[in-house]
């Protein structure tokens, strides 16, 4: 079995090839999943919406996958799914690669991040498809390691509790429950001179030995994060993430190179360019893609690999479900060779554990793939009905007329 | 009456407030028609998918926006819309300046194309109101003057026709109905060798005294840019747009250092940071911004402002029904210092006359303003519904219980 991870990638064209002896694979049905929000499990929080989307070809087999959402665009993402399928109906065979290409002739360099996050969902879906039609983990036809144990850390954030007690405390515990890394935004609700109190209290109460790392949530001006920056040195933030907008990588380089923080950036950028554009301007220690919102597991590979060539490392940002979008950034950095910690929603991982059986456990300093074919995960696709607020379903014309 | 185009029109937290004595108003309704895929009225190209929305207030007054789309996102973001309607449903009363705030909050600086086009469609349609409420063109209310010729040019694309002979002729065409300006997309299904002999045959055709702009439509390779530039020199193009994508901005610099073209891009971008960067950068003699996809009208100031500061002009991208979108960006060129030509679809113009009175006249050189209050535009809803494939609407609380 060749893995392709090595094979060229590129943006248009791609040379990847189907392994020997597989099937070609038609598209039956697409359907899509909106979760409700809830509350989060361990009462830290609310799980917001996520979007999880199932694939079924002509022969059977299903593939899961997730889209990266935002407020007031989980249907808006939807709809780009299954349009985006009844596209893909055209295709003499759905690889990944094949619908990746489709993809990018479709958006004409005009992605953007709601269609790069459609994109993501099926092409993740088409690769859960690939892996288990190879009968492996999805990592290893990837050319990684199903074994490898990847590194993690835990997000702390909430849209009720901000204030620097309650971060602490929620630090404190998820520290208690194993994790040796957290991550938190101590400019939401907060102003610059709170949320360096902030910092220091949370560093106070975890103690010297925890990675702690700080989000700044995409300031407006640069000053502010220049500021924070310069006073929270002494709480030994491990990285210093999105001081100013994505796009902004002047700014970013600026930051870097003067303050001397680990910068992360990259969130919810989608396609090539920008993260060329961020490597090529030293804007970037870390690069943060989210698989679920950069346009599919290919890019994020292509990403890496650009990355790696300059010493930069990838932590996966992953604001999504802790069921199908995690298990496919899971896949990616038992993958590459320069992953940094990847990002976990404690809460988020209980509200899973409603519908799906995941295809990994998390041990707070580590993830572990389950070794199962393909994203590995298994979804109860009833207990997910039962938790959903919207529910679509396109049959294809392979799925009406079955080979 | 205070003009507000020279109030600071910042990102977030905008200081610019209501003309005294406006009553303030809420969303009744939002109502989205996608039309449908057309042929031009000239036997030239397809009109492609439009997206216009229309806001009616509690006090009756209804105003007109469009959303720039592209093919799988229609409905997508008709979805955002919607959404974003039910959320304006909160604000005490939906200036476009609120609207735009609390859509900036929601996006939290992860906007992108498809969500950007949906809060342009917005923005403009409370635009529209806000005219027609102080009973003035919507470019007088901005500080423009609706008296103002504004210079355009004529866009020459067809997914059918893109052979040589065929450019040729629309060209001659179009300068024998009197534009004086026309733009070709050589790369269209040919080889770089074949897009220099194109952009030769179409000079050849025009003779000297037309302006010939050639749009190179992103190519993935910044050579092949670079190699056309070269060849096509001799036969005078006014500009080059897109010759990568907008997001590599350093071979945008790049090639326009080395050629000396006018380098055009901008056209699917949104938010002011990349603006800034473009700028910044030196990498555009003209940026070309959609008013239906940059995020909003007020977005679309703030960066001909940028522009303008920088000798920078701005030719708006238009690639929109020539109704609403077209009126919007015409009411903007008649405001700011720095406007180039903009871009009009010869076809779509026919098209939009089977369901719209125009708020603007064009006659090949310039066009027009009306001078009616608002937009200007004067749509036929029922001729619209006709024309569309898709219709949704959404009835808000102030719709049920008016005031």
């Amino acid at each position: 079995m060749q893995p392709i991870a090595h094979l060229p990638l590129v943006s248009s064209g791609s040379k990847v090839q189907a392994l020997a002896g597989l099937p070609e694979v038609a598209l039956a049905q697409v359907e899509t999943w909106i979760t409700a929000p809830a509350k989060g499990g361990d009462a830290w929080g609310e799980v917001k919406r996520c979007l999880l989307v199932r694939v079924t070809t002509d022969i059977g087999i299903a593939g899961w996958g997730e889209a990266f959402v935002l407020p007031c665009r989980e249907k808006a993402v939807a709809e780009i799914i299954h349009a985006l399928g009844q596209a893909a109906d055209s295709l003499q065979s759905v690889w990944p690669w094949a619908f990746r290409d489709m993809a990018l002739r479709i958006a004409s360099n005009h992605r953007g991040l709601d269609f790069s996050a459609a994109t993501s969902a099926l092409e993740i879906a088409l690769w859960d498809i690939y892996g288990k039609l190879a009968g492996k983990p999805l990592c290893e036809v990837l050319g990684g390691d199903a074994k490898r144990a990847i590194p993690v850390y835990a997000n702390i954030w909430s849209d009720t509790q901000s204030d620097a007690g309650s971060l602490a405390m929620r630090a404190s515990d998820l520290v208690a429950k194993g994790y040796a890394a957290v991550k938190i935004h101590p400019m939401l609700n907060h102003s610059a001179p709170e949320a360096v109190q902030a910092v220091a209290h949370v560093r106070d109460a975890i103690g010297d030995d925890i990675r702690l790392m700080v989000d700044m949530d995409t300031q407006d001006h640069p000053e502010t994060s220049f500021f924070v920056a310069g006073k929270i040195a002494s709480a030994r933030p491990y990285w210093f993430e999105e001081p100013v907008d994505g796009q902004d990588i002047d700014a970013l380089a600026r930051i870097r190179k003067t303050t001397g923080m680990r910068i992360v950036t990259g969130e919810k950028q989608c396609g090539l360019p920008h993260f060329r554009a961020v490597l090529a301007a030293g804007a970037a220690d870390i690069l943060n893609p989210d698989i679920a919102g950069i346009g599919g597991l290919m890019d994020m590979l292509e990403v890496a690999d650009m990355a790696d060539r300059q010493g930069v490392m990838v932590s996966p940002h992953c604001w999504n479900s802790m069921t199908v979008a995690a298990a496919a950034m899971l896949h990616v950095c038992a993958t590459i060779p320069n992953a940094e910690m990847a990002e976990m929603y404690p809460e988020y991982l209980e509200h899973g554990a409603r519908y799906a059986t995941n295809g990994f456990r998390v041990d707070g300093v580590h993830a572990h793939l389950s070794g199962r074919p393909g994203l590995g995960v298994d979804i109860n696709a009833r207990a997910l009905r039962d938790l959903s607020e919207h529910f679509q379903s396109s049959l294809l014309s392979k799925g009406q007329s079955p080979r």
